[in-house]
């Protein structure tokens, strides 16, 4: 292209868009049906229910240690699927670039994207691109839809949790939250802060086929971490649920990082973790079928389901004491997916 | 909600996003697979090919004579879905606000959406929603993605043009762009200018399921209008096209805005409009069909398929001369959806 910037004629469905889509998007995302450039893409589809889904990403800044906006689309996209229990199958790419944003960084992005999506064994079916006045984005907006298949007998939802199943969270909390916080501003603290963002898909299959039945709820404490997940959890299964802070893994120096900036790692956002609520009679299975797995090596039993009152949420702290849980309110972290 | 605009808080995940969800979203929006809040939406599927289509809406301005913004990507993601003789089935609807939008706007917009989805009777079955800081987008940018059913034996492809089809457009070129470039911009025209936009899968189950075999491509003309989406079908079928400039129909309000602002009605984005390119021998039977129809009625065979050279369009002029059409280059018409 003879450009090395998004120029408008790159969102006007004309020559310049369809040289934006030959030479860098086909270039890395090579799906047969994606090729084909038709206004939708047709799949195979071996029946039984599905699964849908839809997630725009605003992240800032878009590059950040342990991934950037691109592999965080395609894997929130796959978890979104997963925590249903579905196996994920096709992946939509919506792009909303700013005019002047470099075709490097997006090459960057769309590569990343490629790799993701290959490692994940989901590929991108279809897509779309606008391209926004300068001042009217900022660099690149990426919306991923997501479709799965999901086979019969397996039913898990925010309103499947019941008394007594245990909470467990595949690994440490509050990674991606604090690492884009502190990338983002001028903070400069001595870590190794990376994200956590990473597909789950491959440890719920290997869940909910070899353990039917055990997984009753699961959900991906993105936004609002895992206070909110888990009071939205508690809300629409009609239960109460009690923590335990002194389980909760949390890495020292995201520990250090949110004690130095006052914030709660209760509310920061995970991209590559699930909270699973589960038959406490399998509890010990889930939990060495999860650690089993690089992707939930650090899986712990972090409280348990009571009666209720319905959406209490207790965290009964590290000095002995007990405090109430709430969601998010507030928006302390904008951006942060 | 104690604000009438859009906060970063809406954004977050947390309880003013779930207040948002709840009390404007669910309240026109209200299939269960939404309602339940869930990662990802659990849907019915009835076997057989999926077509998956998505699609980012930044159209300036949001409001406009015979639409808005939601309308238009309900309408165009059906549309996509239709163009593959799919049956469109189930929308995603993924929100990029800007801090301030008036929650009055979002609530007509979100108000004309759910009213275009049950008149299409396309569900919107799962969502999302980000906020970005004031600056860093403009207003509201939406994502629709689609996912249609496609029933055995449908093969209806860019690729599937044939040496002698007629080249169908289903109505008048070009109200969609005219009308948001004059609404847009200061010009001041005395005129009735309304956008088309409109769904058109019903118009095309009927032409699939009633004479089978006989479509062979369609394409809704939108960015780039009926010259790029020709094009673009004569490339991919590797045929040529002879359109007649005499047999499109133009409205004269529509001709007469494009003589005024010197622009070519063939480049001009159309959103309930398609191109039907048909075996020959059933030509009369689908104009009827096609016409028979309130968004088809004043269909008209524009032109014919030739042998080649593959990919060459010609216009055959008013004036009796002749002219080779090429896809859009430039953009004189941004962020027309």
């Amino acid at each position: 292209m003879n450009t090395d910037s998004i120029l408008l004629d790159h969102g006007s469905g004309g020559l310049a868009s369809q040289e934006l889509i030959r030479q860098l998007f086909l270039a890395h995302l090579d799906h047969p049906a994606l090729a084909a450039l038709e206004d939708s893409a047709v799949l195979d589809n071996d029946g039984g229910r599905l699964a849908f889904t839809t997630d725009s990403y605003v992240v800032d800044p878009i590059f950040f240690p342990g991934g950037d906006i691109g592999m965080l689309a395609v894997n929130g996209t796959i978890n979104d699927l997963a925590m249903r229990g579905a196996r994920p199958r096709y992946l939509s790419l919506g792009l909303i670039l700013e005019e002047g944003f470099a075709l490097s960084d997006l090459e960057r992005i769309i590569s990343s994207i490629a790799r993701s999506s290959r490692g994940a064994a989901v590929p991108v079916v279809t897509g779309d691109t606008k391209v926004v006045p300068r001042g009217k984005g900022d660099k690149i907006y990426i919306n991923t839809s997501g479709i799965g298949t999901l086979a019969d007998g397996i039913n898990i939802s925010c309103e499947g949790a019941k008394t007594g199943d245990l909470v467990i969270l595949s690994g440490t909390m509050g990674d991606h939250g604090i690492t884009v916080l502190v990338n983002r501003s001028a903070i400069s603290l001595e870590s190794h802060l990376t994200s956590d963002t990473m597909p789950l898909h491959r440890l719920v299959e290997k869940l909910v086929t070899e353990l039917p039945d055990v997984v009753h709820s699961l959900r991906d404490p993105t936004r609002g971490g895992v206070a909110t997940a888990v009071s939205e959890i508690a809300q629409a299964s009609e239960v109460g649920i009690i923590l335990e802070e002194t389980a909760i893994p949390v890495r020292p120096e995201v520990r250090a990082a949110c004690e130095m900036l006052g914030i709660d790692p209760l509310y920061l956002a995970n991209e590559g973790k699930c909270l699973a609520l589960v038959d406490p009679r399998y509890g010990k299975e889930v939990l060495a079928m999860m650690r089993s797995r690089p992707e939930g090596s650090d899986s712990a039993v972090i409280g348990q389901v009571t009666e209720g009152p319905a959406g209490r949420v207790e965290l009964k702290t590290t000095v002995g004491g007990s405090r109430l849980v709430t969601p998010l309110t507030g928006e302390p972290l904008p951006r942060i997916c």
